[in-house]
């Protein structure tokens, strides 16, 4: 009777997971693909797709299947697949139920029609004109805060959209804590840079070699995966066996190599879901924050260390004639050079969680009205001088620069900056229980290193919450700043001399 | 009141609609861009969609509207949008609402399923192994068949599935006509045929971009349109804008470019039927017949005609060393040279027909039982040694070659043929309306074929019956094989110098 129960609930999240799946090809396609003429027949269809995936998933016998299976679930191990299944299936669908279709379908069309206006308030530097929709959609998005029952703060529920369970208080408190001891890096490091690297050439076509070279010793294989250009790069899919990752290419440096071995490692994780959780909700990364330390690991864990470049440098030299007077050591510095800089997307290691929290700050105090938002230009500024200690020139490259708001979309920043601290959380205990982990690197030994993730974290996928995922990985639910801190830190006193002692 | 009726089945329709072309763009990714380890799952995500898409359009709601709209349509003219969607989707909803989901279902499982035996089957040259799918599939299709009143012949009803309202008997009587007139040219040009061109060299590279060159000549713009490889191309795309035609390329021939350009023909239908149609049932061809006379037109009439070669064989012996020792008068008898062959897809203009007409005959006589189906590969060979003067030397070659009967289609063949024959019939109304159009192919003036096909028979899309459409192009809404075997004799009497009269 249960078992029967079941079976018609996984039938029904399956239709519901081949929706969503079939909604990510329609963007991926949409930003890959489609000819630009489409755009509005695109909006169309994916609109209808999306409205029948909620309409199917929030359906109240969805509901009632879920309230008669609870028992049942419970008698399960907590970790198999029905009493997951059950569990996570039922969060999911209360938070999607308190969220009234109407709502739902404003704030896709507010973010719809805000985008264009924000593309063009960027590109002609005028805050004030992107004023009127970033008000529409923040003030649609305490209509959807209004939904939900705020135990703490408005702002835990825009957060557990994309951290679940997360709460406002514990990333304030980590960001503090970011603030104390990663700020002060930076200005130390600031003051003993190197002069700027000489202007370089990179042949596109040779980049695509290079990186195409790499990711396929990272476990990149044409039977599952795809690498394709795009302008704002991205990792999709249709399923655990189809991975797309996308990239850009500039001549002068190789921000698109980096960016590729970012997208890579978004992929990674979800290559490796257990592919018995395929067609469920529980078949991908369990969080933005997680999802984040797994493309972060690849491209700067990995992509940014010396045994790396040890073994690729000299293939990249030899494609690049630009690199003649370089050796790996140089090269080595040159990719890890510190130097914060205005625009959120190109910072470097030592800085990316500054910009981040001045956006966790502001978000809140938007959501709070703590200023008239015709203001927030100068709050923007400000915290830029007090985090980096640079001017803001233009409103184009300070708080017009990111799409996130234009989309309506408060609360997902934060997840950058964890990604990087769980993404050093994790490789202290990868590298303990690897040894020899990073020496490998320089041989192209990659496979222990995505064994680790598998079986540790990768394929159980969406089964536990993010903090017991994280738990299950590392002994520990909380995110932690100081091993990020204490990387960051040993990685600089090496190549500039600053103390490697956390404490400043 | 009936406005407002008009309006929620307008709004339904497009919902379906969205769909369709959603699973439009599933396939088309499916052949061209999927990594083939996600087949198993695209599969899921396609059988997904179209069950939705199927219930909502069969939903009885549906139907009330239609019979509540019929009376109310009735009272707009025959052509506005609101008489033509009530009238062409009620006959729609009908057919769709007669077959049973458990009939449709099983229908798809056993296609998907009989597909990959028919690979196996064809490559090992063993029609004993495809028996028992093809016995299956033949089945299913008879219980289709058992779904509607047979008014007069059981194969109206799958005839009518690709060409509405066609009739056997009327098709029957065309390929009867075909039969003694078309027959008889082959047999006359192969007694005179030249020898064996020589094998030639076509640089991949340079085909790309020499089809490019010409297609963007006839109206390809990368705003509307793409083109891709693939194994077995065709054409599709997601709406108005979205035009996707796919090729492939072969290193000693140019049999892809020809194949371009018939894929343009039926992109080119699609793109301009009228905007105002989109996300309705109307926004398509009429039917696969006139969708195919566009091909065969861009392909034949365009492709292979002096003047087109006349601009751009220049071109094409620039690109290609191989093509030294011609001219575009030798190019031009190369492009136009009549050989029986086995193999349908490879089948010139003169003997294409001839493959058409015998499995029109074959699918009636398996329908009707008249011969156990172990006995199908006599019954193939034997009509190709008829028709066509040649010894079929293996199954492979023979009766496994087309994927057809493997995805249980039957009716469908008969629409290539009749496709031929009015994209002849147009041409002699076209260049009547339009004096002077083929002297304009060798400048590069398509514009007037465009532009009169639009406006004669694209931008109506799917409004009228296929007859009606026929009619309000030419005058006439019958299918008349005399145009397609005057052009083929006349042609040939040019090049071969048999006789340009038509009666044999």
């Amino acid at each position: 009777m249960s078992e029967a129960k079941f079976e018609e609930l996984r039938t029904r999240l399956a239709e519901v997971n081949d929706l969503g799946r079939t909604m990510a090809l329609l963007a991926w396609d949409q930003q890959v693909m489609m000819p630009r003429g489409a755009a509005a027949s695109r909006a169309e269809m994916m609109a209808t797709v999306g409205r029948i995936a909620h309409v199917k998933f929030t359906d109240p016998a969805v509901g009632r299947l879920l309230d008669e299976l609870t028992e049942w679930a419970g008698r399960h191990d907590y970790d198999s697949f029905e009493a997951s299944l059950v569990r996570v299936a039922t969060t999911d669908w209360r938070k999607a139920s308190r969220v009234p279709a109407d709502l739902r379908a404003e704030m896709a069309r507010s973010a719809a029609l805000a985008n264009p206006v924000w593309v063009e308030a960027r590109r002609t530097n005028d805050f004030a004109s992107f004023l009127p929709v970033l008000t529409k959609n923040l003030d649609l998005r305490k209509r959807y805060i209004d939904c939900f029952d705020v135990d703490d703060e408005p702002y835990d529920i825009v957060l557990d959209d994309y951290e679940r369970g997360l709460r406002t208080k514990e990333v304030r408190r980590i960001f503090d804590y970011l603030k104390t001891y990663q700020a002060p890096i930076v200005r130390e490091v600031v003051a003993l840079a190197e002069e700027a690297p000489p202007a370089h050439e990179f042949d596109i076509a040779k980049q695509k070699v290079f990186e195409l070279e790499v990711v396929r010793e990272f476990g990149f294989d044409e039977s599952s995966w795809r690498l394709d250009p795009t302008v704002h790069p991205f990792a999709s899919g249709t399923a655990i066996e189809d991975i797309r990752i996308t990239t850009r290419y500039f001549p002068d440096r190789l921000e698109g190599f980096f960016g590729t071995m970012h997208e890579f490692g978004h992929g990674l994780y979800e290559r490796q879901v257990d592919p018995a959780l395929a067609r469920s909700p529980l078949a991908r990364g369990v969080s933005l924050g997680m999802h984040e330390s797994q493309s972060r690991m690849w491209e700067n864990l990995v992509g940014r260390s010396r045994p790396f470049w040890r073994r690729y440098f000299p293939r990249l030299q030899e494609l690049h004639p630009t690199l003649a007077g370089y050796d790996a050591e140089r090269w080595y510095r040159e990719v890890n050079r510190v130097k914060p800089s205005l625009i959120r997307v190109e910072a470097d290691e030592s800085t990316y969680n500054l910009h981040i929290i001045l956006r966790f700050e502001l978000e809140q105090a938007m959501l709070a009205g703590e200023f008239p938002l015709e203001q927030l230009p100068e709050e923007w500024n400000r915290r830029i001088w007090d985090y980096l200690g640079i001017e803001v020139p233009s409103d184009t490259e300070g708080v017009l620069q990111d799409v996130h708001w234009s989309g309506g979309s408060i609360g997902y920043f934060p997840t950058y900056a964890l990604g990087n601290l769980i993404s050093a959380q994790l490789w202290e205990k990868i590298t303990a229980d690897l040894p020899g982990l990073e020496e490998g690197f320089e041989h192209g030994e990659y496979a222990p290193l995505r064994d680790w993730l598998r079986e540790h974290l990768h394929a159980e996928g969406r089964k536990f919450t993010p903090g017991e995922t994280l738990e299950r990985a590392i002994g520990t639910s909380q995110i932690d700043p100081e091993p990020y801190v204490r990387y960051l830190r040993e990685k600089l006193a090496d190549i500039y001399g600053i103390s490697a002692n956390v404490e400043s």
